[in-house]
C-alpha cells in the first residue's frame, strides 16, 4: 500500500513548506489517488474490508464523508456497503438553503465518519460535534493514512474512536525496507511524530 | 426515474423561495440521493449506460466531477467505468496547496465534466474553462436532471455539448400522469420553464 501511494506521487519526501508554515519531511496529496482507478480501488476495498472485519456492519446505520478530499472515498465505500450516506460540511461559509449535514439522518442513528488524512483531528471532530447537533450517535472515524500529528488523541479524549489503515511511520519503514527512501529520511520523518 | 425523486422527498411542490430571491413552484434537492442507497445506486447505473451508449467510452479520458453535490455521483460513474477521476474546484477562496483541478490532468486529455443539476450552467462553464486553462480538451458535460433555465443554452454557446439525463418538464409531465401532482401544479412548473 506505501509503495502504491509512492508511485502515483500521493507521497513526496523532501523538504516541505506546509501552508501552515511548519516545514514537513514529507508531503502528501491523497486526492490524486481517485485519478488512478487501480489504485482508488484497491484503496476503497482495503477501506471496505477493514470496515467489515473490524467494525462490522450491523454496528452502524450511515456513513458520513469529510469534504472536500475524503467524499471520492466515502461515498464509494457507502455505495460498496450499500449503507446511506451522508457529508458533512466544514461549516464556514453557509449560504442559501445549505446545511452542516447534507442528506438524511435521524435521530438515533449510528454514524461512521469517513476522511482521507488525518492531521490534527479538527475537522474530524468538528464533523462529529455537527453530527451529535442532529442527534446522531458517532460510532467511531475512518482514515486511510493518519500523519500522527496528534489527531487520534484529540479525537478519542472527544470520544469518537479513531481507526487508522496506515500510518505515516509505517509507511515510511516499509519504503526504507525497500530502498525506496535513505535512512536519513526515515530519521527525519520519526522524529517528526514524536515531536507531536 | 421521476417516481423515485418523489417519493425520497429529493423533489417537492408548492410555493418555494430560491437564495436567488425568486419564487419556484417546486424545490429540488438532489443532494439527499446517496441517502437512499437503492436510488444511489439505480441513477448511477443511468448515467453509466448513458455515457457508454451515447458518449462512448473510447471518446473520452477523463471524469471531472463538480463538487459539493455532483462529486458522489462523479466519482462513483468514474469508478464503475474504471475512468481517471478529477474534480474541478469552484476557485473561490483557494488556500494553501489547494488548486483548482484537483487530481491528474495532462495536457491534451478528453474530460467528461458531470454534474448533479443543472440551472444556469454557471457552474459547469466555469468548469470547462478550468479544464481549457490546463490543456484539457472538453468532451461535454453530463447532468442527471436539467431545470430548463438556460444552462443548456449557455454552455453550448461556449462550445460545451450537454447532455441531460431528465428534464424537468419531463419529470412534472411523468408526476402528472400518474397522479402524483396537479394539473395546476404542472401548468405553474411548464410556464416557469417558457419563461426563461
Amino acid at each position: 500500500m506505501a509503495n502504491i501511494l509512492f508511485k502515483i506521487g500521493a507521497i513526496k519526501f523532501g523538504v516541505f513548506k506546509l501552508s501552515s508554515g511548519k516545514a514537513s519531511p514529507y508531503y502528501i496529496d491523497l486526492r490524486v489517488i481517485p485519478s488512478f482507478p487501480d489504485a482508488f480501488r484497491e484503496i476503497c476495498d482495503f477501506y471496505v474490508e477493514y470496515i467489515t472485519n473490524n467494525i462490522g456492519l450491523k454496528n452502524f446505520d450511515r456513513i458520513a464523508g469529510i469534504p472536500l478530499a475524503g467524499l471520492p472515498f466515502a461515498s464509494q465505500i457507502a455505495y460498496n456497503l450499500h449503507k446511506p450516506f451522508l457529508y458533512v460540511r466544514k461549516g464556514i461559509k453557509l449560504h442559501g438553503r445549505e446545511r452542516r449535514v447534507e442528506g438524511i439522518l435521524v435521530s438515533g442513528d449510528r454514524v461512521l465518519l469517513i476522511d482521507d488524512l488525518l492531521t490534527t483531528g479538527l475537522t474530524l471532530k468538528k464533523a462529529s460535534d455537527a453530527v451529535k447537533a442532529e442527534g446522531g450517535i458517532v460510532t467511531g472515524a475512518v482514515v486511510f493514512l493518519d500523519r500522527e500529528e496528534g489527531g487520534k488523541q484529540l479525537l478519542e479524549a472527544n470520544g469518537v474512536k479513531l481507526h487508522s489503515l496506515l500510518k505515516i511511520s509505517e509507511i515510511a519503514d516499509t519504503l526504507f525496507e525497500i530502498g525506496a527512501i535513505d535512512e536519513e529520511s526515515l530519521k527525519t520523518i520519526l522524529k517528526q511524530i514524536k515531536k507531536q
